[in-house]
């Protein structure tokens, strides 16, 4: 049972980067009792236990879920909905089940059909982290130090399972901040899935050209960028992609708009109208840069 | 007059990142006897005396050229032809001219119209290496180092020019290769051009929208390195994109048509679909990391 400073025992089901990290951060913070893990692949189970990430692991979530006191999700979101159901049975009325995926409306979806009665245990979470390395050897205590975490709970969530949440990943360090479900997934769709689809579709469309060779050769700048962008895991994005279609469709189809103006300019050789976009861009990049170093000092 | 080991006295029209790296390297190397600047803001060019990166300055580049063995020209490929005029009629026939603009097919058209007969003395050039940062401040003499630089001469090009250019790079610390001007706006085009334009086109778009502020304070992966791209300098990404507009429209032309595609496959949530192509983007990631690893080793 978790005392007000600790979060108790935890499960993460999934422990990759994000799962793994959590489970690193609150060990750092000494603001966990017990951390047992759950995966569908038991040799990244024992390299989690060997890494000092998790202290076990299980083959049986449901008897897990029994004895926790945190039930994290670090699973693709495509997967929720089963995780949660198998978990569902078990978990205490006191305990809190949350995750960490990248969409919040489909995981809520999710989690109000798979716990029934216990959904107002649920709390949906999004730590604004990450790498495109993934899997449980590229966790780190630190990665969530200074990073926001994003929480959407809903009209039915218990408040004291989002304090208990907050309390959980302040221990790691993070900024905790409370937003809409929908809004997220809205704005997560432009600045997060969008680019990462651009990255993917970009690298894959010259690997498949008649100059792929020579275009890897010669990659610098850009499309180096958009390469690292586009190493990112494939299932994980896959499911982001499916999962938050509606957003994400309509932000690829304001994109493709904004493209073909952008096309017709560089056609005609309308510098004017170019520079002025560009300059544009650069000035909020330069705002950007601004702001967050005015939040650190 | 150059000995064999330097490249003599160096003219630097346009001081800033690349111009001013490349005297810098030089310097570093012992391989340029002066470098005087030129450039249309005399406190740039002072500021480029007081760092050390030119040895002196000069308000008539006609003049300067006269007494130049290389003459470089570091301007926005946008401004080559008007400078190529100013310095043709004073250009030795000993000397070499060449340029590091990120397009070479416009300015061998430009070289050509202003140079005439001194045309075979003209090296098109493109170092393979930049930043987001421009201007003198941001020159440093290790820019170069094991990066490509891409000469594109033409039936006429003088060998011994291309040897004295070639010669100038190694100094420099680049490997040099060289290819057809075409192929390499081409190629370019869609790795260097097109990432930079869909940076910048996404950074304008998000900035206009309804949730900039929102979108800016959550910015991490993805949209973070498109805004670091969108740092570029507007100018001179403005000439690029006029300047190699036929490649880059095409380029963007063929990308709008991906992401219609994607943008189905998206919607119809797809799934399965979207895994195999971002697997294959990932796939060609890793396996240009794994070539870099072993050229490096």
């Amino acid at each position: 049972m978790a005392t007000d400073s600790s979060i108790g025992n935890l499960l993460v089901i999934g422990t990759g980067l994000i799962g793994g990290s959590l489970a690193l951060a609150l060990k750092r913070a000494g603001a966990v009792d017990r951390v047992t893990g759950f995966g569908r692949r038991p040799e990244h189970l024992a390299e989690a236990v060997t890494l000092g990430v998790i202290d076990d692991y299980t083959d049986d979530p449901t008897a897990a879920a029994a004895r926790a006191d945190v039930v994290f999700l670090g699973v693709p979101v495509g997967a929720m909905g089963g995780v949660l159901s198998a978990v569902a049975p078990a978990v205490r009325p006191e305990a809190v089940v949350t995750d960490g995926g990248s969409t919040k409306v489909g995981p809520i979806e999710s989690a109000r059909e798979a716990l029934g009665m216990r959904f107002s245990r649920f709390v949906p979470g999004h730590p604004i982290a990450g790498s495109e390395r993934s899997g449980v050897a590229a966790a780190r205590a630190d990665l969530f130090d200074d990073h926001r975490v994003l929480l959407t709970p809903c009209k039915g969530t218990d408040r004291d399972a989002v304090e208990r949440v907050t309390r959980m990943w302040r221990h790691c360090g993070a900024v905790v901040e409370q937003m809409d479900a929908t809004d997220h997934d809205r704005i997560l769709g432009m600045t997060s899935h969008l680019p990462h689809v651009l990255a993917f579709a970009l690298v894959d469309h010259i690997a498949r050209g008649a100059d792929a060779d020579r275009c890897f050769e010669l990659a610098a700048g850009g499309f180096l960028d958009f390469t690292r962008i586009a190493g990112s895991d494939p299932v994980m994005w896959r499911d982001i992609a499916v999962d938050n279609s509606a957003a994400l469709g309509s932000a690829l189809g304001d994109y493709i708009g904004v493209l073909q103006a952008v096309k017709d300019l560089v056609e005609r050789g309308q510098g004017y109208e170019l520079e002025r976009l560009f300059a544009n861009a650069r000035r909020a990049r330069e705002l950007l840069i601004d702001r967050r170093r005015t939040s650190t000092t």
